[in-house]
């Protein structure tokens, strides 16, 4: 069952029968969108509209990814994606969950690790985005 | 404006950052899933859910589309998307139009005509599909 | 049969599998990405890069599309994108058929009419485009 | 640089602008689409092509994705997608690599879990994949 309590954040996501591959099920890469909508739709929460990030001069990127397919959603399904974030440094794990809404049967299981590029493609400290986040860690 | 009394049937489709294209605006081809996502929204509530449309072997396709393209979406966009439908023999055309939820603003229209397939790969008549949108079509 | 003489620029595209739908043919959507991938090949050829193009403030987009779905593409099949332009003040319209490779069987016929964005938003008069395509227009 | 003797396969695939995100290089998700995109062109080079495999009745499906992601792919970038594969029981593991063609750049590193799913869900033990691909791996 879905724990809410353990995420900052929760998103309900329907799928769109376009997303579905030849065998009726939605194809393995566009887990990724969904998984990248629920982080952009976090940090915009936050105040933080994804393209504000980037005209900042600041371009999140992802650098790692795990994932986990668990259970294929279908044509209909709607799904609850949940997502929590550690900061080492000045990298951002994310780690992110996606749950069937009927049932809370776990579909994916993901951490994705953000780092912010600069400019001139240098890595960014974090501590911009650290401080724009500073509600979810624990301070010292 | 949006004079939703001349549509059957209107869906809200909010943009997801990653059908945006190089140009921060969402990618032609993207306009074409959600006018998809739309019709089968559409035929879902008539009871007519995509999948057990193609398990009764008829195959329902897109033969030909127009549309315009008046005004782009962008990021954190929410549209309204609306259809009415008209029956010319086995062709049906739904006419689809999609507003700026905000504003009302037009984005695209477009003239979308589908025709039904039988198994063996002929075009059905469209009976079937008729009787089961009938309430929509002018009675003789 | 393809009559490559007709056009200005021809492509092959061989179809990924993760273009296909649920029914196991490539979705309708997907064919605007091939017309557009095109597009870009030939002003590409031609010496204009998408990229430069857009860093020299003119956005190229998309006013109107016309398709017609003749056969759809599956697994495995390779086709033959061609194109010819005609300009008519500030629009361009690109007429598109795609074949398949084998056999040349029509796919789809396609007319998109392009015109110049400015910075500004208003549609440029499409000299600098014209100029820049200018061996494949008729003089007076 | 690109040590091609290390691979089962590799093939080249030049990048679609269509595939490029708001920031102008390709979207994280698309990455998972050339990587499938090669799977399937090396099984199909070893005479299983991905339809055929599934109208026997197994459905390769992706249990887990661990991705690295180096550099990313921009306009015009052509790549060499690579992969060898190590079995583990049911599970096969895909290493793949990709790799800018001008210069040899590593793109992304992945290692790709898959497994053979029969038609009542369950997974298959994978003798018969091991058996088509059986030149690949080291006899006892």
């Amino acid at each position: 069952m879905i724990n809410k309590d353990k995420y900052f954040f929760t998103l309900e996501i329907a799928v769109r029968d376009y997303e579905l591959d030849s065998e009726g099920i939605v194809n393995n890469a566009i887990y990724l969108h969904y998984l990248e909508h629920t982080r952009h739709a976090f940090v915009k929460q936050e105040g933080l509209p994804f393209g504000s990030l980037t005209t900042e001069g600041l371009v999140p990127v992802v650098k790692r990814m795990t994932i986990d397919y668990h259970c294929p959603l279908r044509s209909g399904d709607v799904m609850v994606s949940c997502l929590w974030v550690e900061r080492k440094g000045p990298r951002f794990i994310f780690y992110q969950d996606i749950f069937k809404k009927q049932g809370g049967e776990p579909v994916v299981s993901a951490a994705v690790t953000i780092v912010c590029l600069e400019k001139d493609g240098r890595i960014n400290r974090g501590d911009d985005l650290a401080a724009r986040l500073s509600k979810y860690f624990d301070k010292p």
